[in-house]
């Protein structure tokens, strides 16, 4: 057997035992009885521990030396030798006695977060952020990178981003949504969102979900949507992604937009083929491009008015006592712009502002001009001033989210980086579609979904997401599109 | 670490790669999309092939060899050592060229079963079923036996039983149920079963068997109940122990029946001791006191009468067009006597006889009297001679079980077993619990759970199953407790 034969080989049993995890995982999240999760926590540990020694032993190291060498490799096998070598190298600079310590620290963050988070109490979380903080600045100095340590850790989410670059883009796009929104809540007239509030049995929520996953061509042979406290999509094997959707009693479709965007997830993933899976190259271009193809079903798609011309009837059906409301209607209630503390909650046109807020946060962490303890100030100061909201505590301030928690810094900008790249695809796609708003109202979202295949899923890890774009959409990315689509979609809802 | 700390962390890696695969097949059979099927063979192939290495691995073997030598171990050790070992020598005792071969042929094997019993036809799965008979009767070779090799196959599933002992209980019991059968169904009245037939949504029957699960104590912060195919008992891990349950729309209480069942496997599993899971001892003593403790909740409590004065209440509020049934009408109709050509269909009275039916025929393949040509008649002329009725084809004569395909030669006698010790049990619990029937009709199942928990459950594998029931009964296994009860409870139901 010749090396790359054996490559392949070692990375499909790699991906047997991370395939043994995610169900592991997904069926804690889902199903595991409560006794169960003593001894599930071990059984992970101990296969997510054989994965990751796979995926740093010298076996591997060998192949990839081998292969960086080798002539004659497919662009998928290039590739492959590409982003694997780079994680295995990632992986291997650091430190194992410093990556354990790590582990341990981290789940000793996570845990106070929640405490800290659960009493409004920054001070908890303090000394374990900062610690969290110190460990990624020690891992960028042992990645290494070229102009400041933030890109480093950037460059994990994001391949080929870099800070210089971002800034770029968010500067322009701040600079015009900050006013923007200003005008919408200041002369527009807000859309009437109560419409959709009420009373909706969760059965019949969860009915309606599964309506809209048909209705985007999310195949339930490959898949399933279960119930859970977060949604979350996950990915068991190539054939088989499935997504996990919570539901709000009061709320008609809150769930059913957690069930398009986690939907548009699994699209993504269902889009790649076998083969690149068993190359490594089965994650998407990068959690952008990944948020791109989420956003596309739950925004560009769930949120339009073609959508609700087509779904009315299915609406009205699970919910007849909505019969009064023409399409119109419900497009307009699911398109309320309202600034408000939490990112999770945010509308398409303050989504992008919380994202500033952590980004300038943690551009600040990582160049040393913010310290941990100025944190609840620096946040509270950045709400006010991008979103004219002011948290009253910690809790829904600094505190909302789990990432930092766990040391996921430079994930952020990856929330935003899918807004923009799925507008900036919308352009392209409408060029080429000219008539997509038609077929959506008639039922065909497989003319948009094939032309996601086509341009970008079965590319899986292939490219960098910078190539990528440019090569399907004919320019780097830019935060033009976002606001044109702003723009043309708020204004008239908002009678401006 | 000294040997005894190396030997258990061992067996608990094993333990851990063990329930990783018990998970995966779970979904196989429950919420597994159909696209998931292929690769999921995959990563339960791997884990298997993990797990069986580590079993009959030179570093287990080096520890086997040393605890043997060593005193001072507990009693649970040393059983451990007994448990494991045996098992470590049975498995490396077959040479891994024949394993191989022979994993390669049963797969083809089952599959030649599915088809030919979806044909009733006996040639197509008559090769197969003749090279599983000659594996089995090679294993027996490597095994090593006494007397015949049939009892190597027996003690996989039965540890310590032999064909001559096992006859000594069989022909007594055939020689006076026969003709107890016979009686039933020539002079007695059978009661009214159609009181329980009719049509019940699917839904109510898993509400109600959720509800019987209850009624015996079954934790469903331990476990779960899904619906599947065919309906089974599953480990997870030692407080995870979830059944699977399938219901038919015609019968109100089938389902009923086959939740308190895998809910009996259940709850001995759950009632192991953790530390004795950690010592390779928590699968119950064998198969067949492991069916005594499912029998004797499906049969000995289920279809009495004192279950049906307690559990009326919910049938009746789950299915109200069965409220004019008393508890007698409800006791009656789930113990009607019908000597029937399947096996998984039968009676408690004609249960045995279907087992003594493959008992007698697995004898006669391993003492070379009968050729696997020959099967279908010999099968068909001893349903006639026991229970009286003859099959028109194979699939609902010889082809009917799934076992023999599988090489599972010696593993029937196990469920014949589980009804006599469970007989045997029930008159020494109604010695030690004279108020049993009272406390069951109030409610107190605990009692009886409680009971097999300090006599049984909390043994494990500690104790072989004949010293285990000579030890709770005070006797050795003997079939006269079974037709005592038999006798007792269906000649009054059917008036004699």
């Amino acid at each position: 057997m010749d090396t790359l034969n054996q490559y392949e080989k070692y990375l499909r049993e790699i991906s047997k035992l991370n395939s043994a995890v995610a169900l592991l995982v997904w069926d804690q999240r889902t199903y595991i009885p409560k006794g169960g999760h003593e001894a599930r926590a071990e059984v992970v540990g101990k296969l997510s521990t054989m994965a990751f020694e796979m995926s740093v032993s010298d076996e591997l190291g060998g192949y990839l030396e081998a292969l960086e060498r080798q002539d004659g490799l497919s662009e998928a096998q290039a590739a492959s030798v590409r982003v694997v070598g780079k994680q295995y190298r990632r992986t291997k600079a650091i430190p194992a006695t410093l990556f354990e310590q790590y582990v341990i620290d981290r789940s000793r963050s996570e845990a106070a977060w929640e405490e800290a988070k659960a009493n409004g109490d920054f001070a908890l979380f303090k000394p374990h952020l900062a610690k969290m903080v110190d460990y990624a600045k020690q891992f960028a100095e042992y990645y290494g990178y070229q102009d400041c340590p933030y890109d480093a850790l950037l460059d994990e989410f994001e391949p080929g981003m870099t800070s210089r670059e971002l800034k770029t883009i968010v500067e322009p796009l701040r600079e015009k949504l900050v006013p923007l929104l200003r005008r919408l809540m200041e002369d527009g007239t807000p859309p009437d969102g109560s419409l959709i509030e009420g009373s909706f049995p969760l059965d019949r929520q969860h009915e309606l979900s599964l309506r809209a996953l048909r209705a985007i061509n999310y195949d339930f042979e490959h898949g399933r949507m279960d119930d859970t406290v977060h949604p979350f999509t996950i990915g068991i094997a190539p054939g088989d992604v499935r997504i996990t959707n919570r539901f709000i009693e009061t709320m008609a479709i809150s769930g059913l937009m957690s069930a398009l965007h986690e939907g548009g997830h699994a699209l993504y993933d269902l889009g790649m083929p076998a083969e690149l899976h068993h190359l490594g190259l089965g994650n998407g271009a990068s959690f952008g491009i990944h948020e791109s193809q989420s956003r596309m079903w739950e925004n560009m798609v769930g949120r339009s008015l073609p959508f609700w011309k087509l779904f009315r009837r299915d609406l009205v059906d699970v919910f007849p006592q909505l019969s009064s409301a023409t399409a119109e209607d419900l497009y307009r209630a699911v398109n309320v712009v309202q600034p408000s503390l939490i990112r999770v909650e945010a509308d398409e046109v303050t989504y992008n502002l919380h994202i500033m807020v952590r980004f300038e946060i943690e551009q600040a962490l990582f160049d040393g001009s913010l310290a941990v303890a100025d944190l609840p100030d620096a946040w509270n100061t950045a709400m006010e001033k991008y979103l004219g909201v002011r948290p009253s505590n910690n809790a829904e301030g600094v505190l909302q989210d789990v990432h930092w928690s766990g040391g996921m810094f430079g994930y952020f900008p990856s929330y935003m980086l899918g807004n923009l790249y799925s507008a900036q695809l919308l352009a392209t796609i409408k060029r080429e579609i000219p008539d997509l708003d038609a077929r959506i109202e008639s039922g065909d979202t497989k003319a948009l979904l094939d032309w996601t295949r086509e341009k970008i899923h079965r590319y899986g890890q292939i490219h960098e997401p910078k190539d990528l774009i440019l090569k399907v959409t004919g320019e780097s990315l830019s935060p033009s599109y976002f606001l044109d689509y702003i723009e043309a979609k708020f204004f008239p809802i908002y009678g401006l």
